[in-house]
């Protein structure tokens, strides 16, 4: 049974040719740019790579992670006469995934691929459909737009631009005044990420056609590159030592002064995922004059919670903090152990201390964007409803 | 003399080094990733770009284009003992440039730089800054917001997007209508072209702050992507077949829907460079009773312009045209000869035929994205104004 498996998986990945010709049921990946063929994503989500790269010795395929729903790679493209290059990968986890191409070691987006800014750089990214849930698609609904608003920063010295989703009808009702969500990123990607690779802005669209969530502007900035001026530029974990200080004294004023917002704590929520979980959870916390929902996608949980002192004492009286803080929300993917274990173990010393913290699983997702658009998922809809 | 010249451009190509290292005047190049230190620019306009790529056995860099503002290329890079690659072009023509790197034949992106889509692909470029002009910078003036509308499209059937610029306090004074710019990238770009790579929306928040146009809103739309329904995806040059139809049946109603537009034919405009200049010509001069503003940037002009029959019979009654259609702007570079010459020809001819069509030259630029901001910069101040 073993070796049949073994050559199951050999199969998969040397007759990827025959497969993409011979009429199969492969489709064009939708992350492909407009007319390519490859990638293909096949009816078991197999998922053939394709590139040309005649004078090339080696090319690979790189998933960006350790398992980020690709599988295990570098997976090892085979040549062909014409120095076309082809590799079938075993089934993928629905979802986005970052990947590039590795020839001759030298990373390279993939050609066919849009690119998404992920790892710090310019990434290609594969979606692969999700036969079991379309809550992120672009569907027959009203659509809320995105808006790029560009502000100077008195922190950082600098111009620097949000991307602000705007719920449909905001330009209709010149009276209405809605709440606001900041939405936060991980490390090496930027303010594109929510609307790029996480598709917040239909998961919004989506949940409110379905009368699912508050409407809502989100605004959604750059947690890795808010530096003071004089940071050096190599500091690269200096890159968000002031993003606190521009949230608070330079985005929070500009957007209830640019957006009809209703610019009070009780209508205003911050979540990010991983590294922006972190700064949710940190600028949440440490402003609950501001921020009444606080949510932590992927976060690492801090260990051995202690009521009294951490994060600076602000649940050193829970009963207080239930009635000033909303909702606290802990989520993640079952597949991200670390994760996963330390949120949840988070969650449970906060629900002993007495405070509504909330803890939710994804199934089978790990640390990759398919958690946490099904995070905002669950979140989007707790927010502004107390 | 000569060999002093040559020793000097030897010197240029192989001391990058030197110059890098030795704290020379260079500066990274705006268009860079944060924090990557190359490509950098000198002071005299030479670039030098470096690549990590210890396993590679041949790098170069390649000028999107014949002549792009890069000069000619491909520029070998040469590997040091770590396996970085390096090399420093001759000075470079302000503006931005589309470029990539070759790796053992595989055209790659320089991992270093922001992509643009260009080259009908995810393209790196370079930004190199000119000193005697600056009027698409980032300036410290009110800036409009751009903003991404998804809309059905019924001649498609599919869902589309256009980027949208609403000139500064749109959402402030709820009663004023705006007229509109329509706007036209070229082939192989996307609805991204003019604000990622051409800077539309800070030439025009400039040219407002000084007064020199009139507030207008501008739709940008993908010219390269509007195949109706069962066009073969391998069809390029089809894919832009049904634009016409886009913009006339399902763009402007949504526009003129969902923005605060004057809807009518005195203000609306149209205009786009090379495949998008060919395109706005095509759409304006058939749909007069739509349009009375149009621009031509980089356009191919016809031969042998008959004003009785070409375009339709358009011009068989030149006073009636210059009655009709308000301006009819023709611009290049003089450093693109064969757009350039083609449409001061056409322009002559038509001039000659009594119709007050302009013609304007860029001095220096070539089929590049300079040539264009600088005729937007021209153009947009002529509109709106009669």
């Amino acid at each position: 049974m073993k070796r049949l498996l073994m050559l199951l998986a050999l199969s998969a990945g040397t007759c990827s040719l025959c497969w993409a010709q011979a009429g199969d049921d492969s489709r064009p990946a939708p992350s492909n740019l407009p007319g390519a063929e490859f990638p293909r994503i096949h009816s078991d989500l197999r998922i053939t790579f394709r590139a040309s790269a005649p004078g090339a010795q080696s090319v690979q395929v790189i998933p960006g992670g350790n398992d980020n729903g690709l599988g295990k790679g570098p997976y090892e493209m085979v040549r062909d006469e014409k120095g076309v290059w082809t590799v079938t990968t075993p089934p993928a986890i629905p979802g986005f995934h970052y990947y590039w191409l590795r020839v001759d070691g030298f990373a390279s987006n993939d050609p066919s691929s849009r690119t998404f800014f992920g790892w710090s750089k310019e990434c290609s990214g594969i979606e692969v459909p999700d036969k079991t849930q379309d809550f992120y698609d672009v569907k027959d609904v009203p659509h809320g737009e995105l808006r790029v608003r560009w502000y100077y920063s008195r922190v950082t010295a600098s111009w620097r631009r949000a991307i602000v989703y705007t719920p449909p009808n905001y330009d209709r009702g010149s009276d209405t005044r809605y709440p606001v969500l900041y939405l936060q990123h991980g490390m090496g990607e930027s303010e594109r990420g929510w609307t790029e690779q996480g598709r917040a802005n239909f998961i919004l669209d989506n949940l409110l056609a379905d009368k699912k969530a508050q409407p809502m502007v989100i605004v959604m900035e750059n947690g890795m590159n808010a530096a003071k001026p004089g940071t050096p530029p190599t500091a690269t974990h200096r890159q968000n030592e002031a993003f606190e200080e521009v949230v608070v004294n330079d985005l929070i004023p500009m957007i209830d002064a640019a957006y009809r917002t209703i610019p009070d704590k009780e209508h205003r929520a911050i979540a990010g995922l991983s590294m922006g979980a972190g700064q949710a959870v940190q600028i949440g916390l440490s402003h609950t004059d501001r921020f009444s929902y606080i949510g932590s996608f992927s976060g690492i949980g801090i260990r051995n919670f202690d009521p009294k002192t951490s994060y600076g004492g602000v649940f050193s009286d829970p009963a207080a903090f239930n009635r000033n803080v909303r909702v606290l929300w802990f989520g993640a993917g079952t597949a991200e152990a670390s994760w996963a274990t330390s949120g949840k173990v988070l969650v449970e010393a906060m629900n002993k201390a007495g405070i509504e913290a909330v803890w939710f699983e994804v199934p089978g997702t790990s640390h990759e964007w398919q958690t946490w658009r099904v995070c905002l998922h669950n979140f989007a809809p707790r927010l502004f409803r107390k």
